[in-house]
């Protein structure tokens, strides 16, 4: 890769960020209320509202499942926030973290035909959080997380899906955790390793990590197997300085005790050395993951670095040093590991089934389907998932989502297959119709 | 009146009722998520979401106020019950109320432009509704109260009043006391008799006539010549169980103390007695209010009665006792006093010009410009306010209130009369064609 190309890479990294500082005070916002019911005159107005509207209310009143028939509870996902770790911005607080938000919300819409509403909270400690969300709960068929500062987070998700009777997600950990298993199944099953015998490093200890560990190991990965490395090394039992944190993360110490089952101590080359897979959710790049990294890795080597807007290391990079597959999270290079691929699929089946949760076997069903689409059609080295823009999968996942809560025990609303797949797509082609009706009638104006 | 007739009516109170439970279930929800930007293709994503809007957030971060420039702060509002006293129907809890704050979330659409989210909260105490309130504050520019028992619901809004940056409003008391009002001013003026000599009475001690009091004196009638009456009678400073309680309810026995000023004692007809109005906001009738009452009062007198689905006396009834002017909260009746008549173009108002709060001084403004249209186009005892219908009184009501909060320095954003005038028509005529493009799509289906 010649220079001129590792700065025009650099600079289309950026590009986005000079477009949004553009278009996002053309629009003033990514998300708008729409009615959802016949307005023909103002007369249906004594329908939707007083007086006709008490006779619903006293059938919920009565029985309050019947929320889900008389109102948009059942497509209604609330997007919340704290701001306090905003994408790699940290803790900027929850006004900051509205923009993300709101575009969250609107691919809950365009991808999954969800309904999500963006509450950025203003709460300091972790109980405020959790007692405001609980107090939510009327109005949503779901809560998704997002952007909350680690180790809390850990302990708000347990808190609140203990505690609540509709499901909690937090899409930095099981959201990320899906589309990467589902990108490790089928990059392991490529060079032909099974996952019961995979060794995996991961580089980074956050959120994302920590989750992805676990789902690794529902997904059949062995923990002993698993070797993790943050900014100070690799983690072991020796890790005195995690240990004294292990109350306030104890997931972490976990990893430190029963994953490294050699307890390999050292750089983070000494914890990559010989791992089949690389899984970074680290520090932005260039140059988080130097090459030699990578080469001590064991042959036909996959590597996953997904930071944004620049991975930890350059594909080409990783591939020079050895690497046989590599994914990112930028739509410009093959293999796009996007939690977009995720969470309007998983959250359009959970709310089909009036789901009480989403439990990790749901998210393996996600990320199965996602594989077996990908496998279907024909995997590569630059072919691990589909794209977004293969929407299919969608449905698919919505489908096999909700088969599991059925499954599970934990579906309110059970249905057939072929139901929950042609309401998916129906919802999610409508969402899709509408913003294209929108733009052509004008509503959503051209961009300057 | 004869019989048939007075049957009908009472059927056609019921009719919306049963027109809502076949309709509520037949569109699950009355309000949706659209977008509001374009996508022109899943590349907009990297603009809308990571890793492009990384960089309005940053702006945000350093200064909280550019979330107005950024996102639909500027534009959203919160639609926050707790479901204690819900319509007519008491505390049914939250999940009940959800599809009256639906229904006001459409007419904030429909009537003002204005994005409205319901939340309906799953809280006890007074202190977790206002610490839950507060939290909400980064993603909206305005919060709507709604269907709060009374008395709290004073000191839930007071507090929010002082402690947020952002207008919040208890609908059940601005919002009504504003049309009333409105309706008052007009017809006074159309009896000739000038409010600072009005005589009023008061039906019903609740928390709307408790806002009304306030406002109608804010607008000029003495507070001496206002008397209230609630299920025990008179309200005077005799009343030992109104002292008793005037911790919890300080506002009503103000009007004890400081109303009434000849300090009648009696029943509801000795309160009513020899009033130039009367003001019903008390239980549903028919025959809540007898007509002798109405016959005490002094000549041309007026009455609003405005409980739903029936008045607290039938039109024909108060005018067979007396009345000159009947105002009811039916759209079947003329004089319709509806709430929907204010709110949607007081937000339009208080948003446009980015208000921290909405003062008295901006409720009267808008009555005034409530008043001043149905004026200019002919009073008459059929005729004192403007129907829904007649929608160039938001875009009036909104500038009203825009100029009012810049005058009192309570505006972030202040704006020309003229510019807050066309922004109101266009944003609200946008939000209508919206309405009739989604309908002539399918998108919204026409009702079975």
């Amino acid at each position: 890769m010649n220079e001129e190309t590792v700065k025009n890479l650099l600079q289309k990294a950026y590009q986005p960020g000079q477009d949004a500082l553009a278009l996002h005070p053309f629009y003033k916002g990514k998300i708008a209320i729409a009615p959802k019911v016949c307005v023909r005159s103002l007369s249906d107005f004594s329908i939707w509202y007083t007086p006709g509207v008490a006779e619903p209310c006293k059938e919920i009143r009565d029985d309050p499942r019947r929320a889900y028939d008389h109102t948009n509870k059942g497509n209604a996902v609330a997007v919340v926030s704290d701001g306090t770790r905003v994408l790699g911005l940290g803790n900027i607080g929850p006004e900051a973290a509205l923009p993300v938000m709101e575009g969250k919300a609107l691919i809950f819409k365009y991808l999954g035909g969800v309904d999500a509403y963006p509450l950025c909270l203003d709460v300091r400690e972790p109980e405020a959080l959790i007692a405001t969300v609980k107090a939510l709960q009327p109005s949503f068929g779901g809560i998704n997380l997002e952007d909350i500062e680690s180790p809390k987070c850990f302990y708000i998700l347990d808190r609140l899906r203990e505690e609540m009777d509709i499901p909690v997600w937090h899409d930095d950990q099981q959201g990320t955790a899906t589309i990467e298993v589902a990108g490790a199944m089928n990059a392991l099953s490529y060079v032909g390793k099974p996952l019961g015998e995979a060794k995996v490093a991961m580089v980074g200890a956050g959120a994302a990590n920590i989750a992805i560990a676990r789902l690794l190991v529902s997904a059949g990965v062995k923990k002993r197997n698993i070797v993790m490395i943050d900014s100070k090394g690799v983690l072991h039992s020796g890790r005195a300085d995690l240990e004294a944190d292990k109350e306030r993360n104890p997931q972490k110490w976990d990893l430190c005790v029963n994953g490294n089952g050699e307890q390999i101590e050292g750089s983070m080359k000494d914890g990559v050395r010989g791992a089949d897979i690389l899984i970074a959710a680290s520090r932005p790049g260039p140059g988080t993951i130097p090459p030699d990294v990578v080469s001590a890795m064991a042959s036909d080597a996959i590597v996953f670095a997904t930071a944004n807007p620049v991975p930890e290391i350059w594909p080409w990079e990783a591939k020079e040093a050895g690497a046989l597959i590599v994914a990112t999270g930028r739509s410009d290079f093959p293999n796009q590991i996007n939690n977009s691929l995720g969470f309007p699929g998983i959250f359009r089946g959970a709310l089909d089934v009036q789901a009480r949760t989403i439990t990790d076997g749901m998210c393996i069903a996600a990320a199965t389907a996602i594989a077996d689409m990908a496998r279907e059609r024909g995997l590569s080295p630059d072919y691990l998932v589909p794209s977004m823009d293969e929407w299919e999968v969608f449905p698919r996942e919505a489908t096999a989502v909700g088969m599991q809560a059925i499954r599970e025990g934990v579906a309110r609303a059970p249905a057939s297959a072929d139901e929950l797949y042609h309401h998916a797509q129906e919802v999610i082609g409508q969402a899709r119709d509408m913003t294209r009706l929108l733009m052509e009638s004008g509503h959503i104006r051209a961009p300057p």
